[in-house]
């Protein structure tokens, strides 16, 4: 056994009464915060049902963008600052629990951006979080990741201090049947390509490998389903938690770097990047031989065909997408990417470039 | 799925190189404080070690007795209090790490004992703990149970605050070497039922299942093994400390309910009297058809045959430690306490004393 570190800070909470764990919550604190964005906290009903359990004060910042800006996690810091609130409602997919994270630190700690980043340990401690996610794919709720983006420096900066786990996550699945199917799909193969790579990491540990067959074996499991019920949404929510608590120990991996660049490049959602990019991956992962791969086919022989079974959902393939040129780059871009280095086997340019036809 | 939730907040660290890994905690600490018992801590180097790696001052407070009391939990707690500790270092078995949990709550909350217990949420916020065991048993380093001794009244009382979970563990496999064989095993039996019986509960979810079969398959792989080496020592106190975040979650059962029986009556030690216990309270999952224990014996076929490779080391039956009344004792101690809740099964005391002959 190598060395490692394994934990998993944040109180998960699956539960059929949602608004009774919410409340459960609420009650010990007064001046509840909500983070979110303009959209799903509103159509989904949960601002009313917020304004029904809040006993005290609700104060509401409802500013956070798609890739949410350094601007408006200093803004929602100081907003939750002056409304003197002692608790972050965090609410919606990967960008408004990210976004709340950052704004858990900024409200507290009144300093720029990347002053507040460069430290040690935060000065001050943070406002607490329920992190409430409405997609089952970043994983967000269980780890201290906030991927904010500089807009000047076209850049993005991953946040993360130990201070800013949310203290608790309830999973609610009804929130689910408020994506579109292919989003729905996009974010369950997010989460699949989180435990995959997270297994398939060079950071990959004992406990990591545990909770991501786990995760692998829920998710497919359940994609082989004729139907999406409601128990299915439940355990691909559970899943998708599961892939969140891998990731915060392995990180991800060659393949994530390269999703970057197509949701960067073309506007393609985060998790079909990754699905679309993912045979290549095989591909790789197959020519470089590469053990732990093998491993996880001898555990989940189908894994393979399962998810070739969705292939209709997300036909283009990445030749199609990108020319040359663009081909070119993000292959240069994806070699230089922090994720990379997480990869079971190394490969130059040139080489990456060959599995995509070039 | 039912209603669950989920939680591992320690920071678990397995690492060859323990010496550091310590130095770089108490590095952030001023004034450390040492609980301990008066042997283990001595024998193994450990207060030489603690002495050289800390570079302010070392407070040692080594009176944690077996079954610690509450005059040793308030004592130790003025202990930290005057010298105004900022970090505990717990050092030892069970009985040293439950005290040092509850001296973190007592050092910054000066109050009785049963006035804190019956407090919900504490006043004030406990010291940090860095928790390291030197068996491979209890499992307390991962969670926040507290045994704490009431000699008046001749009581166990779990002093179960969420503010004292230890926030690091550090897993050393070299102070496993310091117990001889029949403790070292017991202590593996012990881990083995937390679970085994974490499996069993009522209160078992997906999450503890998860990390039960995986300390289970530990457990049995290592038990497998014809030679004790240093990785079955680093594999034994990893599955161990797995086991005790089962044991967060599920509770034991009505097989530790019994054990205690022998325990306090018979002094015999906890784990081995859990193993003298296991092929009763096998005998009664079988005759009640247990489907879930039917379920772990379909993954792990092998599982009673591994373990009665090691009934030699522990050759009592139950039928030769206690007589008829005794054992009328035991069944009537053990359906009333409260692990018995989480049995899979019910049973009256009459059904029960049946499992042992009568």
């Amino acid at each position: 056994m190598k060395n490692f570190s394994f934990y998993s800070p944040v109180k998960v909470i699956l539960s059929d009464n949602f608004k009774d764990e919410l409340e459960k919550i609420l009650n010990k604190y007064k001046n509840i915060a909500l983070i979110c964005g303009k959209n799903a906290a509103y159509k989904t009903g949960f601002v009313d049902l917020l304004k029904d359990t809040v006993k005290e004060s609700l104060f509401i910042f409802d500013e956070v963008e798609e890739n949410p800006s350094i601007n408006t996690v200093i803004k929602g810091g100081k907003f939750v600052r002056q409304n003197k609130c002692d608790l972050i409602v965090a609410f919606g997919g990967g960008s408004s629990l990210d976004a709340a994270k950052a704004i858990s630190a900024f409200a507290t700690n009144n300093k720029g951006f990347y002053e507040l980043l460069s430290v040690n340990g935060l000065p001050n401690p943070t406002i607490p979080i329920v992190a409430i996610p409405t997609t089952c794919g970043t994983g967000s709720e269980v780890n201290h990741y906030a991927i904010i983006t500089d807009y000047e420096k076209k850049d993005k900066i991953n946040f993360a201090k130990e201070e800013c786990f949310p203290k608790f996550a309830i999973l609610n699945h009804e929130y689910l049947n408020f994506l579109n199917e292919n989003t729905l799909y996009a974010t369950i193969f997010d989460a699949f390509t989180h435990a995959f790579e997270g297994y398939l990491s060079k950071r990959a540990n004992p406990f990591s490998d545990m909770v991501a067959t786990q995760s692998i074996k829920i998710i497919l499991e359940n994609l082989e389903k004729e139907k999406l019920d409601d128990s299915s949404l439940k355990n691909f929510l559970y899943a998708s938690t599961l892939a969140g608590i891998v990731i915060l120990h392995t990180g991800t991996t060659l393949l994530h770097a390269l999703g970057y660049y197509l949701t960067n490049h073309k506007s393609i959602h985060h998790g079909m990047a990754n699905f679309i990019l993912l045979p290549n991956y095989i591909e790789m992962l197959e020519h470089k031989n590469v053990d732990k791969y093998y491993a996880l086919k001898k555990i989940f022989p189908n894994m393979v065909d399962i998810l070739n079974k969705y292939r209709g959902m997300f036909k283009e393939k990445v030749d199609s997408i990108l020319n040359e040129k663009e081909l070119s780059e993000m292959c240069e871009y994806a070699l230089n990417k922090k994720n990379a280095e997480n990869t079971l086997f190394s490969m130059d340019k040139k080489e990456l470039m060959s599995f995509f036809g070039f």
